[in-house]
């Protein structure tokens, strides 16, 4: 917090915290958390933050919290313009929230799984944000790398090609993309997993493909996907795709 | 180092590092360096390693240092049969001597920059060792979220289909993928520089390019690619081309 008549700067502060296992955020997050005077973090209403339960150990006690909770849009259609609007309408509101500490001099650290940059809901913020407000953003291991590290299988090397996918793509298009890359990682896969099945095994990858769920945590489930019975699977899911490994001498 | 007549199995840990900033490696990695028996690292003869320089805070006094010397061969053709076995018998020598330390039932730590199983020289260690050894990996930040949280730039969001790609792929090759993805990340620019420019511009991604030199590090270059002059740049270099700002809307 400032101290009365201080004119300290504000600073928005995008923490990665990686990918699930508290051990796996940087040295520079968590000195940053211990920095900062307001912690802010994305949740949904009525669960706990799993951002914030990743990094606990290393807020000081009493520091101000700020979540940001998503509205609830399970109810519209994704993709609708009332979907769209509401979204909107939420990173608008929690960047003038953060906006309000800013202006104060205080700095906030915006807690993001993974990499701030990379698929983060953070960025919504930074680009609302960071023409107005110091800014800094704290690389962090992502959940793919964190998935391809527990599985300790090597996903690309050398002059691969290296591609991420999201699951929502149309069953032709995920084909011909992962045809077109020595190595892919799939992500967003939850109820897409049959058509990414399909989509695997025409463009020859399904027997090298891995599924991973909440790689770090202690929940973490890993398993070959062709050895994998059924097509449950959580929206964070991830299939991986090694390339290196399925070239001739790739395993040596 | 182990105790007469104790049986304590050997361990390969493949710590990944982060892009260059010290600060920048995790909580994880920083406990296994501590904790390890033999510290390894690649380096090239007679140059200090970059990647023992990052570690170096986290070393233990007295810790035994492994380093593996990269043979000399600038001399030799890349992909000439000569290069690969040079290559082929360096790893293969790395891996044996690593061995004998795990036989002996030491904890042995790779020092590896970014993230191991992610374009890193430690795989070839991994694939050689892990079958017969009790094998843990680190994720780490890689060098590519290192450059565009330095820059400050969102590179992926939503829906995006991301794609890394070495600046040694044909011309051709570079506009094709560079057009096909919304978002993408060229490694090993080096004397590809002119090449890959060539390549931006035909595939209309030119103006939003951005030129990243040892990202993180005290010695770090950014700059827009249509701004840079000349056409210097090490291997290391990478251009960013982000996807998320590029389309209607996605700046706000």
């Amino acid at each position: 917090m400032t101290t009365a008549g201080m004119t300290k700067a504000g600073k928005l502060i995008g923490v990665g915290v990686g990918p699930g296992d508290p051990e796996l955020m940087t040295l520079k997050a968590a000195r940053a958390l211990q920095e900062a005077d307001v912690i802010a973090f994305f949740a949904k209403a009525g669960n706990a933050s799993h951002s914030r339960s990743i990094v606990a150990r290393h807020l000081r006690p009493g520091v101000v919290e700020l979540p940001l909770i998503y509205p609830l849009t399970t109810e519209l259609p994704k993709c609708s313009a009332d979907y769209c609007d509401a979204l909107e309408n939420f990173y608008a509101r929690a960047a003038s929230d953060i906006a309000i500490h800013l202006q104060a001099g205080r700095a906030v650290a915006v807690i993001c799984e993974g990499d701030p940059l990379f698929y983060g809901s953070y960025m919504h913020l930074h680009a609302r944000l960071s023409s107005r407000f110091a800014t800094e953003v704290i690389a962090g291991v992502t959940g793919m790398s964190g998935c391809w590290s527990a599985a300790g299988m090597p996903i690309a090397q050398g002059d691969d090609v290296f591609t991420v996918l999201p699951a929502t793509l149309p069953e032709a298009e995920l084909v011909r993309r992962l045809a077109d890359a020595n190595a892919a990682v799939v992500m967003k896969v939850g109820r897409h997993l049959p058509k990414l099945r399909r989509a695997l095994e025409r463009s020859g990858a399904l027997m090298r493909a891995i599924y991973v769920e909440r790689g770090t945590t202690s929940e973490e489930k890993m398993i070959p996907l062709v050895a994998k019975t059924d097509d449950d699977a959580p929206y964070f899911a991830v299939v991986l795709v090694p390339g290196w490994q399925a070239r001739p001498g790739g395993g040596l």
